[in-house]
């Protein structure tokens, strides 16, 4: 039998790769606030706060937003086990990793999965997924908003007219882009979407925000073939209080699983944040730290993968010198300097590296911080490019 | 577009229900922790400590010992997922609420669920079992060790040899029992188990312990129906590093999603005071409080629902007096002590309260005030039943 024997110490880390981001320790002092039960009136009342904070930041009116008991990931597999059956044909926008996995999840539902692909680097255009949508019944179309894998904002618009005209449910992962990237997914006619708590919102890793409409929920008939994402379940739980949020009036919610209370916690208070900020000035200051950090790396030779139009905010993707060992860098920025950044994945390995600009990774100390690293690491010149760094959040 | 109005305070509260049980400021201290990146060698190095500690407290030489990124009921699914497959004969032991929901779980992966039943508050005998086993090809055996809704302990000695015959995986629940109530998984020749944080390790809600023997993950071929919880992607990234604890020379380990980080550091705390105390110690500890728990209630007229033999340790249920209001009670229990007791489920609705006798919560101070509480809101002589509870923690 084994028996713990070493003891970790936990390293400072300045989190700017592709999540999870900084937590601010208004945020960790939330997540260690004494755990209540989750049936306790007060608990209730926090769910209807968080359901408040989330539809605020989602932009939807939507009766169902929750937070999903699982990572993003598991934000993703809630919404192909309510959404989709087998034999359901399923549009899927394919330009990344995160498509490639949604695809993979469908297949396992047993969709018919019509990939419509772009390069790992480029938007899909609009006119390719609604052909595709057109092309024949369809029961959804699935698109990654924020591809965190390159670094590419997907445009929503026009996507939504095209599923109505065929009864599909527009479906949409917005992980890496929620509160970070310009979203209104009631404008935007999404039915339903995930997220991830560790990306824009500050919160650590474990909870996946998650919001459906009546039309997707019209989907949702007991028969999911998972007990513990199966909506007609979980909303017996997470449904509002009749109170009007302070809980003292509402009826018993009935229990499912018992709900991830801490981290719960964490989320009511990154969202709390969201709002002390307001929405558009934080997409506002996403922008700015995003284009701001783009000029100082272009400074130190770094281009930038995605095109201007297409740049996701929360995520800034670029090329590392050809003529040095990425990884080796990488490694010595997280050794030498306690400063995370992510690298390539899948066809990108090696040929790219994953900055986050998200939530209070998106202000002007932690990139001056990364730059001067990198600076140093690359041998190049630090003072030329925390000026453009400068130039950039003062423009 | 709604926004978060209210800010709810976050009440003080004994738990003594069902579960989340008390968590320790120890583990709080862990929880919030700065967040590292799940790629990071320091967290590595923390998981196989992780890794470590689970087979420890499961008793298990299984090379698989990891926190599915759900909580219990998210093992649970796990689960299923991974080692039982559609048309698959499985025998679910079903005396209360977790066996129904294991059984429906199974029903949904579309497997033939032969259920073996006890009235709730019973074990099941072991020859109704093993018979059921040995009735045709079965693919697996599950059952609950700790049922939560009746509090009764199922003995597992006995089914693993009828499982072995017919080639099936032995599988067990352990959310309530695991570092609770004397349980060893390789003794007991259990194939795969999964657990909760929040009941006896003193852990916050969110992640579920989980182990897998070999007999088990020879059945993981990647076909599995849900993306998140496929353990031949999850081990890629839960395998155990080659370095023997430290990190610094393991090889990368492969991105599956996102660990929560923090809920982690919480399970590793819990884990340490496990250790710190010992297993056998902590077994005998709950064992104790347990009854010393039920003999200060029984004084009060509070029988147990379970018999002797059959007691589960870490969760006391007995019936209320008939004559009162016992939501009511439970209500003001709450409200007027702060203190959190669990009702019946199903059909013991109304007719049951579950008392959690878990980790922190398995000790004398706790239980005196939960005793002195309910003497008198039942306007009952508290000094005799608090004299029963020392005799019961003194012998």
């Amino acid at each position: 039998m084994s028996t713990a024997t070493t003891v970790t110490s936990i390293p400072e880390r300045l989190l700017l790769g592709s999540g999870p981001s900084p937590v601010p320790q208004r945020i960790l002092d939330a997540l260690a606030t004494p755990t209540i039960g989750h049936l306790d009136p007060a608990f209730g009342a926090l769910m209807d706060e968080v359901a408040a904070g989330l539809r605020a930041v989602f932009r939807t009116s939507n009766r169902v937003a929750i937070p999903i008991s699982g990572t993003g990931s598991g934000g993703m597999d809630a919404m192909v086990v309510n959404f989709v059956r087998p034999g359901d044909r399923v549009v899927c926008g394919v330009h990344g990793l995160f498509g490639e996995r949604m695809a993979d999840a469908l297949h396992r539902q047993g969709a018919d999965v019509v990939r419509v692909e772009a390069p790992w680097g480029r938007a899909i255009p609009t006119e390719s997924l609604v052909d595709a949508i057109a092309a024949g019944p369809t029961a959804a179309a699935f698109v990654v908003h924020g591809e965190t894998s390159t670094g590419v904002a997907q445009p929503l618009d026009g996507i939504a007219d095209a599923c109505r005209e065929q009864g599909a449910l527009f479906l949409v992962d917005c992980v890496t882009s929620l509160s970070g990237h310009p979203l209104d997914l009631d404008a935007a006619g999404v039915d339903a979407a995930f997220s991830g708590t560790q990306k824009c919102l500050n919160v650590p890793p474990g909870l996946a925000p998650f919001t459906a409409g009546e039309r997707a929920l019209e989907r949702v008939d007991g028969s999911s073939r998972s007990w513990y994402f199966d909506l007609s379940l979980v909303l017996g739980y997470w449904r509002d209080s009749e109170s009007g949020g302070d809980g003292s009036a509402a009826p018993p919610r009935s229990y499912h699983h018992t709900a991830p209370i801490n981290m719960v916690y964490a989320l009511r208070e990154g969202l709390a944040l969201v709002s002390e900020e307001g929405l558009e000035a934080r997409w506002a200051r996403h922008a700015t730290a995003h284009e701001a950090l783009r000029r100082a790396l272009a400074v130190l030779g770094l281009e930038r993968l995605a095109s201007a139009d297409e740049a996701l905010c929360p995520l800034l993707a670029v090329r590392p010198p050809q003529d040095i060992d990425e990884a080796a860098i990488r490694g010595a920025l997280l050794r030498d300097h306690g400063i995370e950044i992510s690298g390539g994945l899948g066809p990108l390995a090696g040929k790219l590296w994953r900055i986050g600009v998200m939530g209070v990774g998106a202000t002007p100390e932690p990139q001056e911080r990364l730059v001067g690293a990198l600076a140093t690491l690359l041998g190049r010149d630090a003072d030329a490019a925390l000026r453009e760094l400068a130039d950039g959040w003062s423009s």
